[in-house]
């Protein structure tokens, strides 16, 4: 949906892809119709749903050959479900939280002695419609993994907001400084880790001074496409 | 074809799209087909013709809603006319090479004097058979322009060559050290600037150290695009 944060997903899908030339890559279909109905306000109730919209994309993906379907978009995943059940069954969609989730265990920094069962504390950054649906929240609990979860605070959650504007805007030094702001505060809160829940996160995530490990569902989505397109 | 190179092509559209948010960007289709039929060895009559599809990869993009079309590879531009023809009238493709001589006088350095008619000297880099088609002194006779066209010797082209499979392969630091060594020759020879005429060309080029004018026919592209783009 966010160009940039789709532009950002197809390069982690060439980057992680273990290719010598051009047959040896995945081939690609890309839907990004920047056209789709604004998910904050849909979920708000101030706007059109854009369910419609996204199952248009992902059958065009489809009917161009697609098998393995990825939305580089938390937010939109509060639609995950009813698109998933409009598509034919012999696709397989990847849920970004799933995937992400799935790689915290090598993610998240070895301090801590192996085998130990103790929650770890992981924040969480993304839109307030991300956090409102618990969308990580829940594909732990679906994968069976217990975090002691970090939540932003007001102030934090302003500054993550704008960030995601930003990024949106192309104003990109603007929004490492804001992201710079939240993820310090995050970390005096005793987060060991920040999950990059917003696909324009891990955008400028590479500029950010950050001594807590900074988690790129992007990246984890990416991985999972180029292991799940594995012949 | 390439990835990398599709990668910074939809780069380049986004970031001349003046937009403050998503809905302002343009919706874009991408069907980054790496099974489409290598175009060397098809030029040189050692392996089947792209053009099949080709023609479907473009009716994918046409069908998903696409009216401006675009194709960010020089060498496949072979097949161009037969690939136009294919395709519905109503669909505008933008040719890589026509679009670049386009961008020509702006782009040009501008020590000599204006007005002057005298033709300028301009080196070309792509692949062999890019050269071999003349594709870009075709465009600039078709729009009328004047150019001194220096070609690069053979063992320029072998550099040359080079850098194109390093990108593919995705071995960035050896693509600019060859590339390097390629654009220096090309300027002791008197080259006031050159034409990028590969799409895996500007995806390094930014990283090469060159006193002359490198013309980046990916970002002439995006820009017609985003131009025919305008409501």
């Amino acid at each position: 949906m966010g160009p940039l944060a789709t532009h950002d997903f197809y390069r982690k899908v060439i980057e992680c892809t273990p290719a010598a030339d051009d047959p040896q890559h995945i081939p690609v279909v890309m839907v990004a119709d920047t056209q789709i109905p604004l998910r904050i306000p849909a979920w708000e109730g101030r706007g059109p749903s854009p369910l419609p919209a996204l199952i248009k994309a992902a059958q065009q993906c489809v009917g161009a050959g697609a098998t393995v379907l990825a939305m580089p978009c938390n937010t939109a995943h509060f639609w995950f479900e009813e698109l998933v059940a409009a598509l034919p069954r012999n696709v397989q969609f990847l849920h970004i939280a799933d995937e992400t989730v799935r790689c915290l265990p090598q993610a998240l920094p070895q301090e801590m002695s192996p085998g130990m069962s103790q929650a770890r504390r992981i924040a969480l950054a993304g839109t307030h419609v991300t956090l409102a649906m618990k969308l990580y929240q829940q594909a732990a609990q679906r994968l069976g993994m217990n975090a002691d979860w970090l939540l932003p605070s007001e102030d934090e959650q302003a500054l993550i907001t704008a960030v995601i504007a930003d990024v949106k805007a192309g104003c990109i030094d603007q929004a490492v400084a804001h992201f710079n702001s939240a993820v310090q505060a995050l970390e005096q809160r005793g987060a060991e880790a920040v999950i990059l829940g917003c696909t324009e996160l891990p955008v400028i995530a590479q500029s950010v001074a950050s001594r807590v490990r900074l988690i790129d569902a992007t990246d984890c989505l990416a991985r999972a496409c180029v292991q799940a397109c594995k012949p």
